[in-house]
């Protein structure tokens, strides 16, 4: 009898043990995966509409000088009312690089950061910095955002902002402590396209949007061959799942008022074998591997509460022209971009032609599409399109993006994207490969905003007038 | 105590009873959806491979003359070695209308089935038919292809097949039991595009076909809203999920060798809200629903043995431009169909762009994929093509469809799409409609063949020669 009460004793102790530690990140509940949603801590508020004191001059550092990062300094340079305080990068031909842009601006030299791994943590520690904006390797942007909002900084920092949903979690409550922003630098909202897309379908020519489908499709075959840039297939090697959500669910977010009326509620995904990814891999490194993880293309699947739905796809190993996809599906009419740009607005059948007929409900002409991209151009394009193609950057968007980071810093207004949308254009990354890691489980997809994602009412770009 | 025993014997009986009744269609295993696959009968056989005696003369009843069963009539009439035996149809109007087209083509008169719901059985039942070819509305499709075989009769049946697991394990039962054919007149494979796509693809132009993509996205807004043709939009009210799959899939799934080396592994569905749905059954009904079931667009993804997926999108109901997708992601290249027929093979870069820039991988040049188009056409586009667009329906596909149906059942050969492939396509409308109720969830695919997936290798139309 003893041995009994001992082993009940063990039982008690184990169980509580257990329950003590960590919660679990996700456990399934009649089949769908949940994840864990941590408590806001107490005293701690969302960030929602949040706008900080304006800043007559936004004084920023960069962290990542390379290939994605050598643009920031150079577009920053034309911006009016910034001040380009310090660069950061570990070789010194991408600080020259840097510098060499800000001179042939007219700009004063920056301090430079560099020599160590930890030199970064210099620049966020100056006192004279507003804003840190990171453009480095993906394995770094959640270490130095934190660290940037913890040393009272702003942080732009690229895409995507983390891999796992712990990550994100840990992004929002630093920024809803610090009360500093962090906005992910997804540029393509501000595609020409997109922006003119968006603003129509604000203006109800679309109907009621209920399927959208964004990608990121482009092959990076040639360059991740190359042996001395092999961080993003390294990172393809143990990643399966959507690794590069943000670029094809930025726009369709902004389209379906994301936190502003509607959230994502269910996420699933399936991917292909890997058969480019590993011969890719086996180029970069001269190794073949039998356990490569990032299927050859991925497609995640997110319902929203209002009962939209969002399709992406990942392929970044096969041999396919570049889209992003970018399809609106609405009660009223079709959007789409890729391969070509077309639109359909309303269900009129040409004159002598039969409704049952494939040929009853054709795409407008080019010629009535251009006049309507003329005529919905999106303000943002009028206000500032022609300089940014000027500037350029990913033909322009990039420029915008920046344009409009300062413009509402300046003036004191909310970002284009807050934290929020930075957790949610991410979050497909870590949940599609939790699905998949459960044979295409359905997610519930946690809200980030925890309970606030209907107090906005629709997606708006902050103006001062 | 004696109350204890009275509750357990209870329980024993209840437990007893409940699994005594027919097998449930499906449970829940770890988060899947496992369906019950029945097991093969004994001394029954697979219908792999299946080939009849050669007919001489293909002895033809048509059951249905309506919208989409008025051509059968008119195409069989142009084709060699048939004879059209009987005519079946509750209106005499279509009667007339067949009969015409068989006076026009300088054939004799049929024998006409009407007047009652049940005269399609006395066609069946006749002994001088060797094929009963169903084109009747979706609900009697079962029912009549069921009975056709059990009189000894080939069966064509119009797409999709069924709507059940238990319905399709009916029809293959049937057909193994039978020994008679039973093929889903599947027209979708006959179409130019996907022929020439699919003779590149098994020459290997697109490298190991990884992702694959189809549809039927096709605005039935006008007819649906009609009063006197409910049939399609009442079917949606109370079903679910994708209430049209085969079109898209079947093309795609000779591609993939289905049931010739792989087979459909896990199914996941998602679909918007109703709202174009309700809002034309009201028209056609002059009712205002509250619990329209079908989604304005449902979207299935399926993954195979062989870690290939296929995705598939249903609307019929928003302003779209006609589209069955049709996109083939292989490791070597890439065809798509709509909005532009168009292919990229191998992943050069033209000359002087980066092969980082968004301009680098390029769709070959239309006269380029003229030529391939030309030098790739499928053999049976040679043999009968011109001709197939002389007698038309559907741009031709309809008469190859047919001519091949007649060509095998005459020759003794197997026909191109067996009572699996029937199965296989026609699924996706059951299983979605499980994985949508279960919060898409994903549902195992059983296996049609029950164990025999892999005895062909690779897909292959049948010659005599």
């Amino acid at each position: 009898m003893k041995r009994f009460v001992y082993l009940a004793i063990a039982l008690v102790a184990v169980v509580g043990f257990m329950s003590c530690g960590e919660p679990k990140p996700y456990k399934m509940v009649n089949g769908t995966i949940i994840c864990h949603t941590p408590e806001r801590p107490a005293g701690q508020q969302d960030m929602l509409q949040f706008a900080a004191e304006p800043l007559d001059t936004v004084r920023v550092g960069f962290i990542g000088l390379g290939s994605r990062g050598k643009g920031g300094p150079k577009r920053w340079a034309q911006i009016e009312g910034t001040k380009i305080v310090a660069l950061c990068d570990l070789k010194q031909e991408f600080l020259d690089r840097a510098q060499g842009y800000l001179e042939a601006a007219g700009r004063p030299r920056a301090a430079e950061y560099t020599g160590s791994e930890e030199a970064w943590k210099e620049l966020c520690k100056r006192d004279d910095i507003d804003l840190v904006y990171v453009a480095t390797p993906w394995a770094s942007h959640v270490e130095m955002a934190l660290y940037a909002m913890e040393c009272g900084k702003h942080v732009a920092v690229e895409v995507p902002a983390a891999f796992t949903m712990e990550e994100l979690w840990q992004i929002i409550d630093t920024s809803e402590r610090t009360r500093k922003h962090c906005m992910m630098l997804e540029n393509c909202i501000y595609d020409f396209f997109e922006l003119t897309a968006l603003n129509m379908a604000q203006q109800g020519l679309f109907g009621e949007i209920l399927h959208t489908e964004g990608a990121y499709i482009h092959s990076l075959d040639h360059s991740m061959r190359r042996t001395d840039r092999t961080w993003r297939v390294d990172h393809l090697r143990k990643f399966r799942g959507d690794a590069y959500p943000t670029h094809g669910l930025g726009p369709l977010c902004l389209v379906l008022d994301i936190h502003r009326g509607d959230r994502f509620k269910t996420l699933v995904a399936m991917d292909t074998k890997a058969v480019m990814g590993p011969d890719i891999y086996a180029s970069a490194h001269g190794e073949k591997l039998d356990d490569f993880q990032n299927g050859d293309q991925t497609t995640t699947l997110i319902r929203t509460e209002n009962g939209k739905v969002i399709q992406l796809h990942h392929n970044i190993v096969t041999p396919r022209p570049y889209s992003r996809d970018y399809a609106l599906v609405g009660t009223k009419g079709y959007a789409t971009k890729y391969p070509i740009q077309a639109f359909r607005i309303g269900n009129d059948v040409p004159e002598g032609v039969s409704p049952t007929s494939l040929r009853a409900h054709p795409f407008m002409s080019e010629e009535e599409r251009d006049a309507l991209l003329e005529q919905y151009k999106h303000p943002i394009i009028k206000e500032v399109g022609e300089v940014a193609k000027k500037v350029g950057g990913h033909g322009g968007m990039d420029f915008i993006m920046d344009y409009r980071l300062v413009y509402c810093l300046r003036h004191g207004l909310p970002l284009d994207m807050d934290v929020y949308d930075l957790a949610e254009w991410s979050c497909p990354a870590a949940l599609s490969s939790i699905s998949i890691a459960h044979g295409s489980a359905p997610v519930a997809v946690p809200d980030f905003t925890r309970g606030a994602w209907k107090k906005i009412e629709g997606y708006k770009f902050a103006y001062t007038k």
